[in-house]
């Protein structure tokens, strides 16, 4: 079969490869029909993702068929259509009882990461019924590829973490599609406003246009002030940060209100300054947190019932044999305006 | 009427000063008749808190009795016995109708701060309604003194934002006397394990008879190692930082599970560093805050029924006219012993 392989920082090869076998009783291996590429594949190449060995193939994002499944497996039998979850949980460990399948002891973050990923014609999936989720008859397959990581991550660890309520103030630092994400599922709590900071006034466009009561560019430095101008000098009760580096998590760190919350989302590569002889009185709080999937059904729910609106992240199509191209476009997205790649395979 | 005057950074007096008036209706005259040191007296008198002026009467903490009250005041009458919170709160801004009497936009600590404070003979409390508590009759007044700041400080700040839960594991990181208010008022809430940690062998073997279930010195810079033996590697659910150097919140990020909170308490001159690049996919919370003394009847309760010894943390008692001495003893507490210090006025 055909996978896109890591092959050390800055290489990747589209490239002949055995198609996977299950190994385990509680194994499924999947036909991928469409995969995506995340920013955390762009960090992987970078280097910055040292538990992603030269040799594994790339991807934690998907939808397929079932192939074929192991003896352990009881949800799922060959040919059902299924959402394959960034995140492999065990269903059993001590975090997966908790709800924290980002730390399975078995699993976790571990697709196109540890093991082999989804950018292939074929994947195989450890924990198949604790981390695959059946597909609803008549689905926009393409919009549920949304699910699989940056819907759940932008709504778990921006909006829950981050406690966006009704009525309260929002500001989401990073226009890029886990911003979006966070702003998308942000408005399933109705907070009275969400403002969009980013660089890229394209970027900003699309926030207005999926929401976004104010957006910043932040450019020129001053979007701090800008933050205190919206909100009558007290700060947001919520600030996200969606992009993953120490500048943007200082900003949150700036404009939060006393009482809120800064939420990270964004995959930090080097630490960030805490001005904590500030905030030791500011009585904030601050996350971190990989996604732990746990959202994905309730999810699944409001983008079949149309509140929410997946498929408007999706910019470009590629097939799988053009998947190069597909990561040019989607790295070069302020040239290309693109925000989610679909790859079909 | 005599009172300690903050004279710019390093230099304290006992001074004469005028009895302070009753200002605006809602204010109340109290008669002090025992108050306490607290380490932030010490970051103030270092030059570290900009909003305390030279001039200033030190002290937020204490007991006394009416001594007039303003027209608008009608919760309390002179003679009445009063214990006096170290938050100001006006009980009508926006902040306050939410409980977070720490940023009442016309009080929060200012005591001490930017109005005199309580280490006099007298003291003006405003918005005395709301900032005042009743003591009941037959108290120690003397252990109501911790009352003040450093129970409610332990417990809000350490214990409520660190989610202390049953069967939790908690590690305080400071055994001073805010690290111990965190200690005794943990144990509200039966955690499994409570580790303190500290540089002062003395002071952990106070921790271990106020309720430690471990302790460990940090002079070997080997604290996180331990921390992780003990907790079968996983870190423990709550890091409470009650020293405010950068250090010990750093190691307080190092000790966190997955899944577990940093709690800020203690006071802090400069920033810190952030290990997002390890932190952003640990799914961990980190608090700052301020008291609100929200808990303050609450604790009032559980030292009158006796499930916290708070007299205990008092170890050494002078007069007003022996503060200077009182300083001396509180500052160098390796050598002293001290953990609060009594000031009969």
């Amino acid at each position: 079969m055909q996978a896109l392989v890591y092959n050390g920082p800055g290489q990747k090869n589209l490239e002949d490869r055995q198609k996977p076998v299950l190994q385990t009783p509680t194994d499924a291996v999947i036909k991928v029909t469409r995969t995506t590429i995340c920013g955390t594949d762009l960090h992987i190449l970078k280097g910055d993702v040292p538990t992603c060995q030269p040799g594994t193939v790339l991807g934690h994002e998907g939808v397929g068929i079932v192939d074929s499944v192991g003896t352990g497996v009881t949800s799922f039998k060959p040919g059902d259509r299924v959402l394959i979850s960034c995140i492999t949980a065990c269903g059993r460990c001590e975090y997966c009882r908790k709800g924290m399948y980002s730390h399975c002891t078995t699993g976790g973050w571990i697709l196109g990461n540890s093991i082999d990923g989804t950018q292939a014609e074929f994947v195989r999936i450890p924990h198949a019924d604790t981390s695959l989720y059946p597909i609803p008859p008549g689905a926009d397959e393409e919009a549920l590829v949304m699910l699989s990581d940056i819907l759940p991550t932008g709504f778990e660890c921006g909006v829950l973490n981050g406690k966006v309520q009704p009525g309260s103030t929002v500001a989401i630092v990073g226009s890029g599609p886990i911003g979006l994400a966070a702003l998308l599922t942000a408005q399933l709590y109705s907070p009275s406003e969400i403002i969009m900071i980013d660089l890229d006034d394209n970027r900003l466009a699309v926030g207005k246009r999926f929401g976004a009561t104010a957006t910043i560019n932040s450019a020129n430095g001053k979007a701090a002030d800008k933050v205190m101008q919206l909100t009558g000098g007290r700060g947001v009760d919520t600030a996200i940060e969606a992009v993953g580096i120490p500048a943007t998590f200082e900003l949150c760190t700036t404009i939060v209100a006393p009482g809120g919350t800064v939420a990270n989302v964004g995959v930090h590569g080097v630490k960030a300054d805490l001005h904590l002889e500030k905030l030791w009185s500011h009585n904030i709080t601050i996350t971190t947190g990989l996604v732990d999937t746990v959202s994905t059904p309730m999810l699944l729910k409001t983008v079949q019932s149309r509140q929410i609106d997946a498929a408007q992240l999706i910019t470009h199509r590629f097939k799988l044999q053009e998947i190069l191209q597909a990561y040019d476009t989607f790295g070069k997205a302020a040239e290309t305006r693109a925000l989610k790649v679909i790859i079909e395979a």
